[in-house]
């Protein structure tokens, strides 16, 4: 362990902290949001940003277009010998920033306010997931100032379609198998503990996302005139959703449950250990109390239950005042959070059924379908894993807790199948950082503690 | 009766048919959209347009501001002595177009086209409202223009805010319940039966129009992060209106049917007679099967029995691709359609009592209330309904059906109880204009026997 060169390596990223806040700024300020089509030059543009930050640290780096967003492939050879050889993975698109008029400053001008940890920094991806990224490439950026070289042998990847579901990452994957071997993957698009507390992720669900198109009569109708014989496209999507949850919070889709493992004692034991305040954590955002399964602990229905969540819902008029209308066409947007080993495609299919059995003679079903992985595990007992826990240690002054997460990130899941490689999982988010939500943050205090841990984290993969 | 004389009006009528095509045509340019504010002007050309129109056929005619669009009042003396006094009513809104992607012409510039009954004019207010006024229009100026005046004395009322539940009519009624004294009043805003059947509607339904807002937590919520512990405002909407039904399509607020009369038998029977094929009736729209109270004659659910439909739903992420939010607030637009005996204000209080009693601690619903209004009957025994029967006997060489409406015409209701006066609602509508929906049309043969039948009616009704 180099333990000199990570305090000089770490030296010189401090005194060059406001470089780094710049250049991440300078990537929030390009509005690459995937879901909508009039973006496409600003993801163009953000993974152009992405390539050229890492040409500069001396990355081989190139981007390689996809059917959509295009990705980021880049290669340092590191220090030659037997360094272990990590994928960084990230990606620089976002979500979309609506509902603007709930934004206090505009989402693609990051800007600094005082929160309770110090300053912060607001803007739609401060956190999820270019300021992630950013912790990690002046982790680089400071070894590389310093060493004229990074630790370790480095692949990076970073794709520009994840928050629609990622649709073009698993053929990439496959075709650049070679390019892309490692002996690890490294991500941060998680959270930490708390603003103290480090954490490694090693549970996540998976998700199927689905948008459903009820079709009824051929155009809307005057609810006098039809209303008591014509089918309401809205009465019997509300019917149908409304239906999907007993009243224990239970999801009723056939077998739903059937391959869900039970938390085995020693994990619920430490997960319950970690004091979860679920009131609190509710209280923050306005809820009293907390939906979901009855009579489960909060933490085992956040990271180790799946959901049925409907995302977006619309049909009929919806502008001003009123207009009696019977919609013809009703649509919803629905995502399922699985757990591992529940199949995604079974549940799917489930809930086609479960709608085609509630369809009425002559009213059809349209199904789009924009994501589907499985929930994951990862295992805890690594060289990798190792190294990170140190990292974080020496960092924070206290060792990281093992985590789970209600959230999705689908790579994981395809660099296991596809590439062989498990992930560690060290991210510094915020559970009050309004990922998806208008006013995202990224606290700067975690933003520059995760750089610091990225530099250490190479330091205790490198030769010593 | 003056039948020779009103030969002579017949003739002239047909002889001015294009300008009075014309005339109908240039209100139908006007998109005077009552629901939206960006229209307001429109509102105030169309009121001017009719005010200007009932000036150059002899009527004192003036505009009278309201909080919302002008309401034009017109005066027109008659021949004098003891001519009966009508009211004529009507309206110059129009729904809004929306969506205009389903219209085949332009909703604001009136396109003939052909269909299986000859010519018809598709543009918004084709038929409701502007094409019925236009009938009596049409027969006012035929009258003057034959004999220098009217054979009847005739005040018009002709509103802007019919379509977004008249507001402000009640209290204009009120204030002017001089000016709009009358022995019985006049409106064309109703169906035939067929294209060759005349029809006197004798019941309307009443209408309670809602808008719903639920919120949950605060903001949009991460669906990973949060899924499993926080309330989903879109969940909670579909669970409360997916259950306004029962599974024999029986509306499930407490009360709702206490006060709804069973139809008598000789109503019934007559209803029976007319033929009605609810199966073709659907199939026009696409339809395989009738929705509503299971077990019940397709026209007593149209006409006799109250209804609850969903007529916009929104919430969530609603734009392209996927966005994994859990929505922090969702709203609906929902209707009632009442029967006679039924009270608005209960329907509302128990729809209300409905949902609160489904909401969980902490979760807001907050209501916008459009329009309220009991549904009604005519009695069918009066000197106006008399000289209807033989106009329309006249102009269509069979007699006229009685029926009812499932639709919503307040302003009878309100004319009985604050000015004492019964309606004679004779309209020319069809089924499949298409009122509220894109590509609204009105049948050239329906404004053509529609003018020609209310010039009889004014001369059955003048001295002999």
């Amino acid at each position: 362990m180099a333990n000199g060169r990570i305090e000089g390596v770490l030296r010189h990223a401090d005194s060059t902290h406001q470089a780094a806040l710049e250049r991440w700024f300078a990537l929030l300020r390009i509005p690459s949001v995937s879901a909508q089509p009039a973006h496409a030059a600003d993801c163009a543009a953000a993974a152009e940003w992405v390539r050229a930050e890492l040409a500069e640290l001396g990355f081989e780096a190139a981007l390689h277009a996809t059917p959509g967003q295009p990705c980021v492939l880049a290669h340092h050879p590191g220090p030659g010998g037997n360094a272990p050889h990590l994928l960084y993975y990230g990606h620089y698109d976002v979500q979309p920033p609506e509902p603007l008029e709930l934004w206090t400053t505009p989402p693609f001008e990051p800007t600094r306010t005082q929160g309770p940890h110090g300053e912060r920094v607001v803007a739609r991806g401060a956190v999820d997931d270019k300021g992630q990224v950013c912790t990690w490439l002046a982790a680089f950026r400071a070894w590389h100032a310093v060493t004229g070289g990074l630790p370790a042998r480095v692949t990076v990847l970073v794709e520009g379609e994840e928050e629609v579901g990622s649709p073009n990452l698993e053929p990439f994957l496959l075709t650049q198998r070679a390019a892309l071997a490692a002996d690890a993957a490294v991500i941060s698009d998680t959270n930490m503990w708390d603003i103290h507390t480090p954490a490694i992720t090693t549970r996540l669900r998976g998700l199927v996302y689905v948008e459903l198109t009820l079709r009824a009569a051929t155009r809307d109708l005057h609810s006098g005139l039809y209303g008591g014989s014509a089918l309401n496209a809205l009465n019997l999507l509300t019917r149908i959703l409304g239906d999907l949850h007993d009243t224990q919070g239970r999801v009723r889709l056939a077998g739903f449950y059937d391959r869900v493992r039970p938390v085995p004692p020693e994990q619920a034991a430490s997960w319950g250990a970690l004091g979860f305040d679920e009131r609190e954590f509710l209280g923050q955002i306005g809820l009293l109390q907390p939906a979901g399964e009855a009579g489960l602990p909060a933490l085992e229905r956040l990271w180790a239950r799946p959901t049925a969540d409907i995302n977006g819902l619309w049909g009929g008029y919806t502008g001003p005042g009123a207009k009696t209308v019977i919609p013809g066409e009703a649509r919803a947007k629905l995502s399922f959070r699985l757990v591992p080993d529940q199949d995604p495609a079974a549940v799917l299919a489930s809930f086609r059924r479960f709608v085609a059995e509630r369809l009425p003679p002559g009213i059809e079903a349209a199904y789009e379908v924009f994501g589907q992985s499985p929930g994951i595990e990862v295992p805890t007992h690594s060289p990798l894993i190792a190294a990170a826990r140190a990292a974080l240690a020496e960092e924070y002054g206290r060792e990281p807790v093992f985590v789970g997460s209600g959230g999705s990130i689908p790579v994981v899941e395809s660099f296991k199948r596809v590439l062989g490689l498990d992930t560690l999982l060290m991210g510094f988010g915020l559970d009050d950082d309004q990922v998806h939500s208008p006013n995202e943050k990224f606290d700067l205090a975690c933003f520059t503690h995760g750089l610091r841990a990225h530099i250490r984290l190479l330091g205790h993969l490198g030769p010593g």
